[in-house]
């Protein structure tokens, strides 16, 4: 940092102060005091549920002139029905358990002293999404709940409704006594801003992005700080010569088709030689009018089906579309999963205990299912109660990430005048 | 990576290549057959001692040639005792508890899915250090234990002294049925190889250096690479005004002068304005040929002393050096650690449990201690067994780490046909 420091590295320096000095204060504040606050938070959503409105008709109206597709203004539109939404969901995350101050694990040491892991938390987030505005209420409120101060950087495209929404938790906060800066919001949309943020090492501690494959790449490739995400969701499906038949069909179409377009999506079918129904399990998955897309040998049984490309094994489609091949048994599926997942969620299908539980340890990736659909793969069903995304990195936290993910710990010795001979 | 790549990029790459493959063999090896291993190897080490002790004097007879310093000589320098220390250390490693395949919790979701979170390695381990060549034996132990394939870069001094030990490793591990590439030694001694360690995203998943603060800070600035490290340990004690006289000068005396040059070493000591013994305090830890540096109030109580400057707040001496100054109780203690900690071990002396609990609670540091001495902090006093170093990151791990911080944990679910609604 120097004299001549860039407008969005000096922006991003105060946020990153203010968020400091506030992180400091909510570190220390009981569950009540930071549970008290979200339920007002809660409150006052819904009582500003038509200025929040308004302001997002604004957006709208910007959005629809500037000529956002449909998919894009529907994840920009808040109407009554949503602001309650967002308000009922940060009421949730203010009833979830506290992680902050948990003892992970205690010793007495044979020289009397005590040692313990205790969890807090980790400090400043940094939010960086895309369009959907009830991320900002989504992603503070669990910073919040979690003791962390939050910097957020919505959609340029969003702007009116994330200021009204962040005006309520400013409010919020203050009103139940703690920092207002504990959520801060970048009050412009510099794009500058976002590569300000990811570059700010000892301001923000963890980065996490919400949005679409190009938002998270950007995020991955150019950050200095942490970061917390999934690129792809490259998820598969082995179903084992071993497997019922209808729980088989039952969990390939309800992993592809329940939802296309999430990151918990089937996307590959490896279908075991030895399995007797194959035909019947890829015309399941393609009546439900999904295009399946196979590999050779598949053809040669099928071949009203189009051939896959190489490229087909490292797509995720977040449609209607999945690829499909025949494996040679379990070494088959593993080879294929190691080659091509993108170590989200990967499942098996199969009565057979010991080739399923061969799986759960040989698969390497972040969700491992056996005898379930891999759209599962959610904060909300893995019982976290709220998820501030999924990691498919290999440390701090994988997997579906909620209140504890978002702690550290730190080690509290309790001695007795102990030196060390 | 393309066909220009550059011969550093191309030797990462076939190591990280082969350390992967290595690595998914790693994983799923027994907890016995990774202790065997470990035990054969410190075995072997015993065995080597003279081939060891002469490739280590043929570093040596370098080192002295191209003039090193003693101090650096001396950490260069392998003999019979050291050796047998180094293969003392494998063994205590391959006794510690086996963290991979433990279950950290398990739920049944009202679906009758059974999920769990089980430790898995992380991979693959990168390690910089420099010229200790006892790291090449400790480091590989504790990532063998762990279920990690390691890459091992030692300093260019210490080559045929780390060959000798690599090649102790890579046979004892064949001998033992587990891959010699889960144990691999850089080949060369180019410093651009270290550049390339630092970015094989997706090669290489944690890097840990071990060295002196320009290695590591050299890690930090260039890794693409998760970092496990601390730069500097600027670490205080704060009296109390209700410490007892006798234990704050034992611990203070302890935590500056037991030795001087370790990374938990006490560098600044603040004295509470209203402890009412701060001139023997002093005098005490002036008595053991400690330097000390104080600040203008500190000067006028006892004027023989060298005045602190500004920079004083912010030196990690590492020798027989200390600053120290007045502050006015807990609060002006707690804000000069917020800005002169290197959130590495801070602690406390006080008879009033009251005002610790809330300096434990205050400081934000991967080690907090209230009436014990900042030595302690180390995997071996914390009772880890060993330590692959100490983190003051907030990610991941914190403090010692040793083989737990060396894994992850993935999601296990095991279901009976679920799908998702």
């Amino acid at each position: 940092m120097t004299e001549h420091q860039s407008i969005p590295k000096g922006l991003v320096a105060d946020l990153g102060a203010r968020a400091r000095a506030a992180a400091v204060t909510l570190a220390a504040a009981p569950t009540t005091a930071k549970q008290g606050a979200l339920r007002h938070i809660a409150d006052l959503l819904r009582a500003a549920s038509a200025e929040i409105e308004a302001a997002n008709a604004t957006d709208m109206a910007r959005a629809t002139e500037a000529g956002l597709s449909n998919a894009m203004l529907d994840r920009l539109r808040l109407d009554a029905k949503r602001i309650a939404g967002m308000a009922d969901g940060v009421a949730a995350v203010a009833a979830l358990a506290d992680p902050v101050g948990g003892v992970i694990d205690t010793a007495e040491r044979p020289n009397g002293l005590v040692l313990s892991r205790v969890r807090v938390p980790i400090g400043v987030i940094g939010i960086i999404y895309e369009s959907r505005p009830n991320v900002t209420a989504d992603a503070a409120a669990l910073c919040i709940a979690s003791g962390n101060a939050v910097i957020l950087r919505g959609g340029s495209e969003a702007i009116e409704s994330n200021r009204a929404i962040h005006a309520i938790f400013a409010r919020g906060l203050a009103e139940s006594g703690l920092p207002a800066d504990a959520a801060q919001l970048v009050p412009v949309t510099d794009r500058a801003v976002v590569g300000a943020m990811l570059t700010a090492e000892g301001l923000i501690d963890m980065i996490v992005p919400r949005g679409g494959k190009s938002l998270v790449a950007r995020v991955q490739a150019e950050a200095r700080v942490p970061v917390l995400a999934h690129l792809d969701g490259i998820n598969h499906i082995f179903v084992h010569a071993s497997a019922d038949q209808a729980m088989a069909e039952s969990i390939v179409v309800n992993a592809k088709m329940r939802r296309t377009g999430v990151c918990g999506a089937m996307e590959t079918l490896l279908i075991d030689r030895a399995y007797p129904h194959a035909e019947a399990l890829v015309a399941a998955l393609a009546a439900t009018g999904c295009e399946v897309r196979v590999d050779a040998d598949l053809h040669a049984l099928i071949p009203g089906l189009v051939p896959a490309s190489e490229a087909d094994w490292d797509t995720e489609y977040l449609e209607a579309i999945a690829s499909a091949a025949f494996v040679d048994g379990l070494d088959g599926a593993l080879a294929h999963i190691a080659a091509h997942s993108s170590h989200h969620t990967d499942a098996i299908v199969a009565a057979d205990a010991d080739v399923a539980e061969r799986f759960l340890a040989g698969v390497d990736s972040a969700i491992v299912l056996w005898n379930a659909s891999t759209q599962f793969a959610d904060g909300g069903e893995f019982g976290l109660g709220a998820e501030i995304g999924i990691a498919t990195g290999r440390l701090h936290a994988r997997g579906p990430v909620a209140l504890e993910g978002l702690t550290t710990y730190k080690w509290i010795g309790r001695g007795t005048g102990q030196v060390r001979p």
